[in-house]
């Protein structure tokens, strides 16, 4: 199986997928409101937060989603429509109505992101002002505007493609993504919207997309934080013809691969671009007792303050590696841990393994960061990818709202 | 019953206890050796990190205190002698060996402790070259220099002691602690050094220890990090003549609360003196379903990089509670969630409550901060101190090694 990025991939790369972004006045002079729009009716399936406080915009979605169809998508930046009560699920719903009307669907066929602060109102009149305009715009050359105008603190617009053949017929899948904090593994950590002309019903684009999430944006980390909007949403309308992809297929499996590394690709790009952050951390967890301890202590470790600081300043006092481990909840004995940093060992045998601290600093100053912590526990392993923790994170933190 | 505490209250103000600091080149022309002696042996409790990973002072201290006695206490800062293997046992026991030596006092009758960077050997020729002075310097008067000697990133030192009167005698507590971070609730969180001339046994001091442990330093966090030196060692000499307190009497129930005034006192002291922190934040959960979930739920607040950034920057951001809250895993219908911010109602019905930001962003300029959630689920309800988190808290953690 070989799957096939595309140069400047873009979020309208597959057949059948216009989009437009304009902005509305909901922020400050910045694109804030686009539309991802299938031709033709598409099946859909989505991943969203698993936080108890859900955005009203996650809830619509999850009940409009139920029938396994879709065809458009509109999103805001700049509030996130959460925390709303009842009438942030009937602003969101009377977008919907409005949208639906404008492009001749059924309500239930249009789904709703919101990203941005929590515990405001949406200025639904300034959006439903905008929606004729985000709908008469629509276009295969837009992808690029509707990458920024789901930005929130994000430095970068982050979209890719890529194609795989199935059964001889060209497919191709792309995504478009936002995320730069709030993110923490194992919840859907961010917006993302996939679309593809790949011909595979909703139960089954869920099967694949609940896999290549598991696979990569459930394993990045940049603060330990849980979004209320997370969603995930992928929308395939079959143009690209191929033959239908069955469950358990062969073809399932290429297409899943596909998508997971996609969504790979994705997340390395929210983590890199994470609040703050000068540096790309990779935790290793192998030889845990269990894949649950694997995670636990991957978690512990891209959660640890101090071991984020650590990374942000060159530091190597790996001391606080150790101390977080401990206090992970993990088992396993002190005397049986290894631990290295970029590859080196520097703590085997309950002490210090590394002679010489000069050769670990110079590799410290480094962009891409290894973590590898050695359990000697069992055989099972996990892998986080998160972010140093700056001081340039807690001034964007300290002021935005 | 009646706590009084005292004005200018020192280590040495119970009978009995002398002390001495002293610069023996560990830290960089800094006070980094100091004892804490009663002239009578005393009976001795300890509480040490549940951090799996726990330094050889904390294994050596676990040992020496089996018999229920201790006489003195020796302490570094500069380097904490964890991760440093079996040398690193040898080295505190060498140490205790020395120091009992020129004591005259049995080994296990000598605890040390130690604090500072993790994974460097002790420099124990410095320390053993220094005991004498050490020793020959001991006096009622050098309270102050062994508060400075037992300093890490702390700013100020901590010491504080009360009174109570126990069937008719004056009775005095007395503690010294330090810590400013890796401070994290459920362990036993720093070092402290408590003095006391009660008359009262072991097993019946290690009891109220223990209670008092869990009612302060077992309720603050500034860094959710938890060290892996963490020790609270109490030595009660009797040298107040009291009747011996038993366990389960009126008297221990005085005593007990008298220690638990006095830890929470320095438990405070240290979460104002948490690294970089401007504000002091003391979370209040309310209605849990129980005491374990309440807890759950302040640590996820007391810990959220979000919360504290907030804070940090005067933020009326409360959305991030919301968000923190139900990330927690902690039940509750959000329906009968009510979270106020400085006594004003922010969020309730799902929704936002406060009509007016004005006056709540006027008030969360202030430097202490109340942040209360009712998660209307049942009656048990827990509070945390704890800090914001600042650019100064990151800089102090990316040059700390």
């Amino acid at each position: 199986m070989k799957v096939k990025e595309l140069k400047n991939g873009l979020i309208t790369s597959p057949l059948g997928f216009k989009t437009n972004a304009l902005y509305c006045g909901i922020r400050s002079k910045k694109l804030d409101l686009c539309l991802i729009y299938s031709i033709v009716k598409a099946y859909a399936a989505g991943v969203f937060t698993s936080n108890k406080v859900k955005a009203a915009p996650v809830v619509v979605d999850m009940q409009n989603l139920r029938n396994g169809y879709a065809q458009a998508i509109v999103i805001n930046s700049g509030n996130a429509n959460c925390c709303t009560g009842n009438k942030g699920k009937q602003d969101a719903l009377k977008i919907i109505g409005e949208l639906s009307r404008y492009l001749q669907l059924r309500k239930n066929d249009v789904l709703i992101a919101s990203t941005g602060v929590i515990g405001k109102f949406l200025p639904v009149g300034k959006i439903i002002k905008a929606l004729p305009e985000l709908v008469d715009g629509l276009g295969f050359d837009k992808a690029h505007q509707t990458a920024k105008a789901i930005m929130t603190t994000d430095t970068y617009p982050k979209q890719a493609a890529v194609e795989v053949k199935i059964k001889g017929k060209r497919v191709t899948i792309a995504a478009v993504a936002k995320g730069a904090g709030m993110i923490h593994p194992d919840m859907a950590t961010m917006l993302c919207f996939i679309t593809t002309d790949a011909d595979i019903r909703s139960p089954v684009l869920k099967k694949a997309l609940k896999f290549a999430v598991a696979g990569s944006f459930n394993c990045i980390s940049v603060d330990n934080e849980m979004s209320t909007n997370d969603t995930v949403i992928a929308l395939a309308n079959g143009l690209a013809a191929n033959p239908l992809i069955k469950d358990k297929s062969k073809e399932f499996k290429i297409f899943t691969r596909a998508l997971e590394y996609l969504c790979l690709k994705l997340a390395k790009m929210i983590v890199s671009d994470g609040e703050g952050a000068t540096k790309i951390v990779r935790v290793n967890i192998h030889g845990a007792k269990t894949k649950k301890q694997a995670k636990q202590a991957a978690a512990a470790l891209a959660g640890s303050v101090l071991v984020k600081t650590m990374i942000a300043g060159n530091n190597p006092n790996w001391g606080r590696i150790l101390a977080r481990i401990g206090a992970s909840g993990v088992s396993f004995e002190p005397e049986r841990l290894k631990v290295s940093l970029q590859g080196k060992l520097v703590y085997k045998n309950a002490m210090p393994a590394l002679k010489n601290n000069n050769l670990l600093i110079k590799l410290l100053k480094k962009k891409n960061i290894c973590i590898d912590v050695h359990l000697g526990n069992g055989s099972f392993g996990h892998t986080i990818w998160t972010t140093d923790l700056t001081k340039e994170y807690v001034r964007i933190n300290m002021e935005y709202n």
